[in-house]
């Protein structure tokens, strides 16, 4: 890689927000009684702060790891171009966010991204209506790995990962900013924020951004294939692989090298939950219809946890102490369709 | 009806807006760059703002025209208790109103909300949740009303009708007083509004909360057997019935008498346009997908109209002025669920 490193320090992901928060949407916070009440047991209320990067541009997070990524290139590196590997929403995001700075910086960035073949069409579509220039390869990272390599010989771009890279963390922390600040404006500052753990840019910005606060943070995963978090945490060892078969797509990704570094340090992340399928569908459910957002499966895997995970949920309740909790919830993207949402609940259970 | 009237102006609407904008949430107004350029033409730009009244207290719009008409009411008025007639969002919205004027006043206000014996349990079990008894009756709105008469005749309780009456009106016209003002926020004061019409309270609100403010008024609405506006403005006269076709089911109530005279005056309001069932699904499919928020079918009259009706477009777009339009979208609930979209657009065109 040849971006230059920041450190993971709360103070970079200060520094990170003023740099992109022109660029990107200061996504409302939203909350929900009846979802609250749901979290809550007994007299301990739970009341949930939903940080909704589903409304933010391209319609998840990854705009700011992408956006902040990019503001910390040269003109003369940017002049080369920048290029990923992503079928998801990373690959939106540094199309739209090369765009842009293509205009801040007055000159054209070329954006070019690495698709496995089998991509969806609406996806290649979305990412080429950014203006990136989309290049297929097989679907093992080591082909599109290579393809990345092929690209860079040719043009001299700078590799953007998908989220194993500290910029991309900082980045990512920086909805972390935006929650506390908005929950101390709500009048319900944070006790705790849960995110969802796929590659761990996001949650282990969050945590990097939180460090020092007083701010507890929980990671969680699908259960059903990609828990390789929680796993290494119990091994102490960090996992490489997952399977696919959640239908949290977001999630399917073994947590990456730096990443790890943050999630596996108790003294960043308190812990991490895991989920059933069946439940991550139980919470979408209920966001959509109650809350009135569209969200992607992965998004419902934090709701979930908050609602269904009884050990996350004695962790959380503090028994004992008789104080209400304001727990943060990342609502991370909201990239789906009718199309799957037909798929995914169309056979009655 | 037992409420005494104020009259139907801006000013009225201004003392509403005041009455009650503690006990409502100022909804967001979204903007969304895919949907402005599927409505500009050429060189015209239209750029849409969304009012997002399905992210509203109870999910809709309703819970403002209620909060007013009871806030209009005496003591003594409330110790008798409120009823009506509604299998929709008006029953929940004045159950809900109902309650939490009980805590403002301090005394339990009874609320009696008639509905069909055919109305689906989740609504039921809505209104009985948030604290009103539920009274059955037959479907047609004679047997309703005679309903209506019976509770009256046994507690006094005062009728607030779901559409058709000056206070209900005003408490919906505040929408408008803040979609306004956030327009002005954005940057992007408003040139016109288009709002779905049903009973027309809400188009009749909006259109004397605009009155003498430069802002036109349009409304959408079903062509498939619920156009009774359209016909009546076509014909001279007010159509008193609907047919119950369309997926709009929202919309399927022919316009009131009180709110006729104010939708048929060109002052108020300067046309109403129909879109077909087809046009609402695809409109519907673009503001969850694209805007990631829930809508029910109603919701989506206003924008198919602004993407799919030429006559509209053409009037909206003043041709040859060379400016841009700012045109506000009334989104008025999203009172839907995932069955009934899997309902909706399951089967595959």
């Amino acid at each position: 890689m040849s971006l230059a490193q920041l450190p993971l320090t709360r103070e970079s992901v200060l520094e990170a927000h003023a740099l992109i928060k022109s660029r990107i949407h200061r996504t409302p916070v939203f909350t929900s009684t009846t979802l609250s009440k749901l979290a809550s047991s007994g007299d301990m209320n739970v009341n949930l702060l939903f940080k909704c990067e589903n409304l933010q541009k391209i319609g998840a997070f990854k705009i700011r790891g992408a956006t902040h990524a990019l503001a910390r290139l040269t003109d003369e590196e940017l002049r080369k171009g920048v290029v990923t590997h992503s079928s998801g929403n990373h690959a939106q995001a540094l199309a739209l966010a090369a765009r842009e700075a293509s205009s801040v910086r007055g000159f054209k960035i070329p954006c070019c991204v690495v698709m496995p073949r089998i991509s969806t069409p609406s996806k290649i579509a979305a990412t080429e209506g950014y203006g990136a220039q989309v290049v297929f390869s097989g679907s093992t990272s080591a082909e599109r790995e290579a393809e990345v390599r092929v690209v860079q010989e040719r043009t001299g771009a700078v590799l953007v990962p998908p989220y194993d890279h500290p910029h991309i963390v900082l980045g990512q922390g920086t909805m972390a900013v935006e929650l506390a600040e908005q929950a101390e404006e709500l009048g319900m500052p944070l006790d705790a924020i849960i995110a969802p753990c796929g590659g761990g840019g996001m949650l282990a910005g969050v945590a990097v951004a939180c460090k020092g606060t007083g701010v507890k943070i929980f990671g969680a995963e699908p259960r059903e294939g990609a828990d390789d978090a929680w796993r290494g945490l119990r091994d102490g060892q960090r996992v490489g692989s997952v399977e696919s078969l959640t239908i949290a797509d977001g999630l399917r990704t073994p947590v990456g090298l730096v990443n790890w570094g943050v999630i596996s340090d108790k003294s960043y992340v308190s812990g991490v939950y895991t989920v059933s399928d069946e439940e991550i569908k139980l919470a979408m459910r209920l966001v959509v219809e109650r809350m009135k957002v569209l969200i992607e499966p992965s998004s419902a895997v934090p709701v979930a946890v908050a609602l269904y995970n009884k050990e996350f949920r004695e962790v959380v309740q503090k028994p004992g102490q008789g104080k209400d909790v304001n727990l943060g919830v990342i609502i991370s993207g909201g990239n789906t369709t009718i199309d799957k949402i037909i798929e995914l609940f169309g056979v009655k259970n």
